[in-house]
């Protein structure tokens, strides 16, 4: 089955919709109007693109669909819906029905794995990764080079239910294991790591660890070892660089050009 | 794409459906036989409704589909399966990819978030609200006005895997947050709030707040203030009325009628 | 309507596809090149069966799609989307919306919940229980009989993000309890019980009972006693039976033939 190339018969595309060179539509795709799609896109079958926001529901006729943009080279995995009104850099790539809501303001290389729930009205910076089955609250602000691992939980609300929402902010190169909350407005510091199964409670220092429930400081990132060689791990730019813009080159060479 | 508006050509509808009026069914979506919906219903695209029990893969021949009845004004979005053999009340109003198994009843205005995954056989109140990847294992009482927050799982083995189902009870105006467990027959009583990542093995009694692994008693809900201005947060129902049946009214106002 | 005859003809089958006698194919599947299917399996609708891995984006016209083979009596509930280059032995049943990656190799009778995610390359032995949303990582190893329940993950990076891979192990007849996290590497014994919620951090015990943030021991399984009537639980093998291969006859006396 020639599954990938052009625009399968059984999807739907709607009105004001633009797609770039050799983008691939899978079966039974929809794109809902004013979708636009860059150069060299793969997406999978049953994905929803522009999914209307609630507007739609309260007035169908006087209801217009603000634009979902996705830059070029991406990859929209199978039965993923990604909602109208949010932007994407280029070489996003996602994992299966991932869902991501309007307002969702993203940059360059990021990866959303399988079940992944992003509520929109939220900022994430470039080479971000979120693993399987994360949870990003609205007004949640993530930044570059950011790992979030399984079924971690940025909250928004102090006092639920309530209309207060404060945001959760993750800086850069942190990282946050698997099962993980942060509770509203903790600031996760620079180059920290975020034990697995911590509960978040108060912001987490540059390059502190942190664990527990309540989540209480461990060491520094840096009396980190492997437990393969005993080297160190963390600032973990400097021991992974896969998929990274360093990649090959290390990151000092790369940072200083 | 005029997508809401009527019956969309690509669905698929059983025997024995019965439509209201104003129904909208989106792009690919099944309605297996003998499902009821109320007048303005709005079903996205890709739901299933009325999915087959699993007797129906022991005899498919014999096999009847029980009834699935959605009351009016609901909203079901893409995605959902709802199994045959369930009634909802009037303006449910469901996220993405919601399955909700059969057995189970709910009343009026019930909100099930994104991924959330109702294994049947359970009594859900009015006014409930599930946040996304809620986890309601069956034989589980939910009463109303309950907020329940992402990630929460209501569980009923007391020693898996066993024959025993101990189901858990969940108190009008109680709140559970973000990825809780609580354990098989536990009570959350009246206007408690269980705080997030909360593992709770014993009941918990009214306006107690709990939190921790295990989860135990830490202040009365009493105790709580805004981290905004101080003021008093909890009962929720004197500071909080979005959807509500008091809303603008002040619930006093609106129980004294 | 009847769904549960013969291949709907909204389905795609793709190339080379094998398809047993009986099998039932709901609407809108689609079967990639290469799937080989066994007699009696019923497929719901919306299911994905052969995914393509990841080489497919790389170049898609040199890819070739490996076989995914899925033994007979088998039954796929829709949604779900099982990989290419995976073996599955008889009896299979998943929920909706599971994914299961490349490289998984599965013994008979097989369980996986709703909204299960399955990273590949990984082991899975005989009459195995996955309840709804468990995540399993690459490189782990699932022993006979194991019960894993909803939201437990298994880990696989001891340093994250690393290139290092450390699969966890279970071994047969364990039980992992709700929203449990096993980090990298460990073991969990042969007939033991990690509580719900619990954070494993070191090996588990044959026969011993571990719970908490971080888990510790808390007692053997022989300790346990049924809440419902003072008897022994653990092993479970002994006081359950649903399913199983010894159901109706005693393990002891199936054990012995």
């Amino acid at each position: 089955m020639k599954n990938f190339c052009g625009i399968h018969p059984t999807s739907l595309i709607g009105d004001g919709v633009s797609l770039g060179e050799n983008v691939v539509i899978g079966a039974r795709s929809i794109l809902y109007d004013n979708v636009v799609i860059g150069d060299n896109c793969k997406i999978g079958a049953d994905v929803i693109l522009g999914e209307p926001n609630a507007g739609i529901y309260q007035d169908a006729d006087a209801y217009k669909n603000p634009p979902l943009v996705i830059g070029k080279s991406s990859i929209v995995r199978s039965g993923s819906i990604l909602y109208a009104g949010s932007t994407f850099g280029e070489r996003l790539e996602t994992g299966h029905r991932v869902t991501i809501r309007e307002g969702t303001s993203a940059g360059v290389n990021l990866r959303v794995g399988t079940l992944s729930d992003i509520q929109g009205n939220c900022h994430i910076g470039n080479y971000v990764r979120f693993h399987s089955n994360v949870h990003i609250g609205q007004h949640s602000r993530v930044d570059d080079y950011v790992w979030i691992f399984p079924y971690v939980v940025l909250t928004n609300d102090p006092h639920p239910p309530s209309e207060t929402m404060r945001g959760v902010v993750v800086e850069r190169f942190a990282v946050v294991a698997t099962m993980s909350v942060i509770l509203p407005g903790v600031v996760v510091g620079e180059d920290s790591l975020v034990g697995a199964g911590s509960i978040v409670t108060r912001n987490v220092g540059k390059e502190d660890v942190v664990a527990g429930n309540p989540a209480k400081r461990v060491c520094s990132v840096r009396d980190i070892k492997s437990k393969e060689n005993g080297s160190s791990v963390y600032p973990w730019r400097y021991s992974f660089d896969r998929g990274m813009p360093w990649e090959g080159r290390g990151y000092d060479h790369w940072a200083s050009e």
